[in-house]
């Protein structure tokens, strides 16, 4: 017998009868011998019919009163979702964040988890009960209602699984795992057994968007064994987990990201001394433009450098306005850039240990002549900056390079010959 | 400067123009200088809707889910209100009946409210803000969410109008006051200016259904000057008062009642003896009827006698064939019955200290040949039933007998001669 979080999302609970079947599948669960703690969003659509009366009376609302209109979202499907499963005869109740208590700080419409009371969760499960409760929401100490953003239920799930020590938090999702790569770019990609949290982390901010990023820290801060599976069908997902646990199966390379809203900015001939850095990019950081990528190399003259970032897609106009106040400010040659570019990122603890991921990545990418841009690393990961046409391609070919589309053997291959 | 608390059923706040308008008022009254609480339930449609999503899980639901559900339907409306209220530069809070506290009863769907704790809204109203306050829902002492049953944000507001000491609490509907009959039926019905709550009780419960029977009573009991107004109009509505503040303009009889939802029911020839009428309604209050008017009289032969009561239309079937068996064990003659049948109420505080008023309604029905087939009289009250064609000339004819299309003057006209 395990005690289980489940955690399903709008879409999953998006109609009467897809509550039932949610309903259908913990019974199911609950028939293994399961403690069950299910965890959802608001029916989808929902968030967006509220959102839209608000704008209908203030354009401009945030803060405390719109946590209380969104709020209302996820309370109707725990009461509906506790509903369906009194009707099936099964003794269940329903949690607001407020009532379980999930405590947050005040920052409205962004709110982190400060703790969780689980008593009453606690109480429930050794009656037998199955406990439904509200994703994305808390309350913090005032009693106001306090929301943490966006996908912040698989936030609500994991913590709730860390609190109670739960065996396993699963997230149901409309996708049946972690895949290799993105299958509709690579019909080989592979579905994952097991992935590390770190790995997990890379793949998901640089684009596989499965789970929400600050769910996986907090899991594997606390060490909470996550699963991503489908809510439609049967299989058994993907286990997120520590690299002790996931290192029996641990392939060098664990997926292809790729990320194609970013634009990259270049400021030419800067000269090279300190401060240089601090000054192109801190009104950048002032007008709250979220930097990802940053590459400095060395001038050909030596005495000037080149200076290159990106930015989102949609903070490139601007980015470059404020660039070119900076640059004529610098003495700098030239302000370029470009959005046409795309992020490719080969993510796997396994490159830690191992040398070689590097070459392996820009040979495979030479052989398609594939010019690369910019290179960025990092203890698991290895990103280059390509044109945007050759996202496809170059997916591809490092898909067949790192040998993706077959299953680990148990070993890293280096090591087994 | 007056400390109002004021109460907008769901046609008031629909549409969120309709708030908009809720919001401008608001905001007018807190120019003149009033300190406000606004009390507000579901969006009209809502709580049909949230019913129907749970039908289509559980036909028979009710209980701790239930309640769940359905205040999302006030909470919904409580922060739309407060952003329209800020919008226009006012500052306001929002807080749903757990938040308050209103303390309630753990009679899910039709709790009772226990205690109020106003320390919340004081602080918001000694900040200058405006209190908006989620209807017709409380939380009972394990923190579950509970609801007061239908109609019961004016409940609601009558409560929190008596915690709070309010000056008057005033409650917007889509009637413009309370009228000495139906306008439909008597065009030259007259809106009362005042009218006592004991008064208001009668007329509610006979069919005039403008207030919450609770909410008079709640306001009586606690004395809390209650006003019924339009929410699209600017008159000054009925105050519900106490019989001293009314008594001013104190008329005989404040007007005419009606309800066209009951049937008859009569046992005849029934023995006259200890016992039998409890033996005659007992099953029909096993069964949950509700049973309105009772008469007996006493039968002709002195040794049997007539029973007959009156129950709702919808219940009549039922209570008829219960009747049929008790009345055979009883050994009664007959047993008959009538849905095309009217109760028709002059209702009065005046009709206390004043004879006649009996009579002065027998002889205006007479006038007319109408038929009397029941009479029942409380203190305040003169209920008769008769056939349901007569209901417009019955009530025109008492209308005009009473001279209610026009104002009092003052005193009581018997006491003027």
């Amino acid at each position: 017998m395990a005690l289980l979080v489940l955690k399903f999302g709008g879409t999953s609970v998006g109609t009467t009868e897809r509550i039932r079947a949610v309903a259908e599948r913990a019974l199911h669960l609950r028939e293994e011998g399961h403690q069950l703690v299910i965890v959802v969003s608001a029916m989808s659509g929902e968030t967006d019919r509220l959102l839209g009366l608000a704008n209908e009376l203030n354009p401009r609302v945030d803060g405390r009163e719109l946590d209380v209109l969104l709020s209302t979202g996820e309370q109707v499907t725990i009461a509906l979702l506790a509903m369906a499963l009194e009707a099936k005869g099964c003794p269940a109740r329903s949690y607001t964040g407020a009532q379980v208590t999930i405590r947050t700080d005040s920052a409205y419409n962004k709110a982190r988890i400060r703790s969780i009371d689980d008593a009453r969760v606690r109480d429930d499960l050794e009656a037998g009960r199955i406990v439904v409760v509200a994703g994305f929401q808390g309350v913090d100490e005032d009693g106001a209602i306090t929301t943490l953003g966006r996908g912040g239920s698989d936030t609500t799930a994991v913590a709730l699984a860390a609190a109670l020590k739960a065996d396993e938090c699963r997230i149901y999702t409309d996708v049946d795992g972690v895949y290799t790569t993105d299958p509709r770019l690579v019909p080989q990609a592979r579905r994952l057994e097991r992935v590390t949290f770190e790995e997990m982390l890379e793949m998901a901010s640089l684009g596989s968007k499965v789970l929400q990023i600050r769910a996986v820290e907090f899991a594997g801060k606390y060490n909470v064994p996550l699963r991503v599976l489908s809510s439609f069908g049967e299989g058994p997902g993907t286990l997120i987990t520590t690299e002790e646990d996931a290192a029996v199966e641990q392939a060098l390379v664990a997926g292809i990201a790729f990320n194609q809203n970013e634009a990259q900015l270049t400021v030419g001939g800067v000269p090279d001394q300190p401060g240089v850095a601090h000054r192109i990019l801190g009104p950048v950081a002032d007008a709250n433009i979220e930097v990802d990528m940053i590459v400095q190399n060395v001038g050909e003259d030596g005495r000037t450098t080149d200076f290159t970032f990106t930015v989102h897609r949609n903070d490139y106009e601007k980015a470059l306005e404020l660039l070119q106040g900076a640059a004529d400010e610098l003495g700098a040659r030239e302000v370029s850039g470009d959005v046409h570019i795309v992020k490719i990122s080969v993510v796997g603890v396994g490159m830690r240990s191992h040398a070689g991921i590097a070459s392996r990545m820009f040979e495979a990418l030479s052989r398609e002549n594939i010019n690369i841009r910019m290179i960025s690393t990092s203890e698991i990961k290895i990103s280059v900056v390509v044109d945007e046409k050759y996202l496809e391609l170059a997916v591809r070919a490092l898909h067949d390079a790192f040998e993706l589309e077959e299953e680990p053997a148990g070993l890293p291959k280096e090591q087994q010959g």
